[in-house]
């Protein structure tokens, strides 16, 4: 209390009360014992604690090969998570399914109500409109083009829900508690079996006049452009995604029941058919890339997704292949977030979010009655 | 003064007090005739003006092949310029030399002392360090790399110097008097013999981490990267730069004692062999442009420099070729500016330094000792 009169400046019975209704709405506790190393001079100290259980958020993240689900309290904590592979091609309304299936998963495993849930957010590949919580094209997954995501969801929860692009969901995430820290210019590759970027200015996600920046796995490199591939993979993912890898790998000799996961762990502990193929697969990207480092000049540029298991590997080679093709040459750093990346970035949404409207209770005088 | 008094909320003795400065230091006068469309009601009105030409700023674009300075007064209205063709390789001293004996021809011809210059903004190709005013990278200068050109230029005049990228200062002038307007993420290509790209990103200029943002010249398009070429241009520009489209259409039979500008207007009148040049340079440059517009996703493009001359041609065969390239397309215009664009935009810059100079003087209280 006396932390808080003093970091406040207002008077001790104004902060007492403050405590009071924000102990009554269930967001502050007093511990049951006082820190014993606390000088103990005149009445007892009472010290509050934040209760971060007292709501969740939800952050998914939804592909065209896997859903995941992270439940975290207000911290930032994660408490919880499911996961479920998918493939093969399906409806939107089968995949929708198949999320809210592993959402329950996840929230099951804790033990408070589905009221407790403030926020849920959402990211997806594809271009996505963050206003109105709708994907506008998203040509990786059958269906999902032109689809109100975040209103289909919010039937299902009884909260607010946010949708934004998965790549720009990873970006905040290294931002959060990842690579990236304090660089204001970055480009973040997030590399899997889809290639996509984003891109941060001025330390600000740029989304671009469509909410279209970034997409790196669409670019055409060839003379002639070759268009979205059947399998709905973008020309550059096509020839460089960790899908090419796996092919290539198998066709200089690799074993053909391993899958991609198996030769990128190869390739950093040194296999030379797959150290190849993920070198070919730098050099494709890198092109691309290069375009992107010379349209931006970033300080920095992070590769995510499950490339990063190849490790220094690809550092390396991305380095070298780099440093060839553009003017200045920024930093490159490995993603520490792996696969977790994008439903962090959606903790982190959800989290944003939920702050924004537990506040806005207590901002306006009159909130009280309007809610 | 009605309309100042109305304008500020101050009263009257205290705008007539404010007034009575700035025509003593020469910033207003009274017009010799009152408007005699202004009612006549109690005492004349005094009408101000703001003399405009009280001060003057300099516009500079150096380039590999032209000088071309501009006088302008406080409003903005060119009141001089001089041009002067440059050509083969030469040392950093006797290209400053002929950009010195350029601005004088241009200042000549203003009849006011050089102690009215206010400012001088100067347009450079390459990476320049702005906040230094040093060009870091220039390759298609001789000895213009590592230049303190700010430096070097305020021994010949009396007031500041600033230094900025030639495309970031067009892209500047666009937004001030040309096209672009309200467009928020935006890319203007400049291109000439050389070609460069500027970028706007949330209606601010990116510089990116190094200065070095926009560099769609020197993109590498080819597995095998080309570098720097032995004249200085990077490896798009030497394959679609004017110079290149000159190469071509002389190659296809075009008049072999032509220069670029006759072959661009002649694919304007629709020449089939010039035609065929700017198609085939407007080819190559969309494979590097829809790079770009992919990293950025702006939601217009402008086309600027020389290529402008082929008008409508240029246009349709980008609008074309992007189309077939980039995920979203953006809109396409032709610049407004022509080849004044540098030049102005440097008059912008130096009106926005000294508008800030002359404006502080009266900011703060104890500046008059100051100075």
């Amino acid at each position: 209390m006396t932390d808080l009169i003093r970091a406040t400046g207002l008077s001790r019975p104004t902060v007492s009360a403050a405590v009071s209704t924000l102990m009554a709405d269930g967001w502050v506790e007093e511990t049951e014992a006082p820190d014993p190393d606390l000088p103990r001079m005149g009445r007892p100290a009472r010290v509050l604690r934040f209760r971060a259980d007292a709501r969740y958020v939800l952050g998914i993240d939804v592909g065209p090969h896997k859903i995941y689900c992270v439940v975290a309290d207000l911290s930032g904590t994660v408490v919880s998570h499911a996961r479920r592979d998918v493939d093969g091609p399906r409806t939107h309304a089968q995949l929708l399914e198949q999320v809210k299936a592993t959402m329950r998963r996840a929230l099951d495993a804790v033990p408070v109500p589905s009221s407790a849930l403030a926020a849920v957010g959402i990211g997806t590949p594809g271009v996505v409109d963050d206003q109105r919580g709708a994907v506008v094209q998203a040509p990786s997954i059958p269906g999902w083009s032109s689809l109100e995501l975040g209103g289909l969801f919010r039937r299902s929860v009884e909260c607010s829900v946010r949708v934004e692009n998965d790549v720009n969901l990873a970006v905040m995430a290294e931002r959060w508690n990842g690579a990236g820290g304090a660089a204001e210019n970055l480009i973040l590759v997030q590399w899997g079996a889809r290639v996509g970027a984003a891109v941060l200015v001025h330390g600000q996600l740029h989304r671009g006049a469509h909410g279209a920046a970034g997409e790196l796995g669409f670019l055409e490199l060839d003379e002639e452009p070759r268009g979205v591939q059947p399998d709905g993979l973008g020309p550059l993912e096509s020839a460089a995604g960790t899908a090419w890898i796996l092919r290539r790998a198998v066709s200089l000799g690799f074993d053909d029941g391993a899958d991609a996961a198996a030769v990128l762990t190869a390739a950093a502990d040194g296999e030379p058919r797959a150290l190849q193929a993920v070198e070919e697969a730098c050099a494709q990207l890198s092109r691309g890339l290069a375009s992107f480092v010379s349209a931006i000049d970033p300080e920095l540029v992070i590769i995510g997704g499950s490339i990063a298991l190849a490790g220094d590997a690809v550092l390396a080679s991305m380095r070298r292949h780099l440093g060839r093709r553009a003017l200045v040459t920024p930093r490159l750093e490995l993603s520490q977030l792996g696969d977790d990346a994008v439903a962090l970035g959606a903790v982190r949404l959800a989290l944003a979010d939920a702050e924004r409207r537990l506040l806005d209770v207590y901002a306006a005088p009159s909130s009280a009655e309007q809610v």
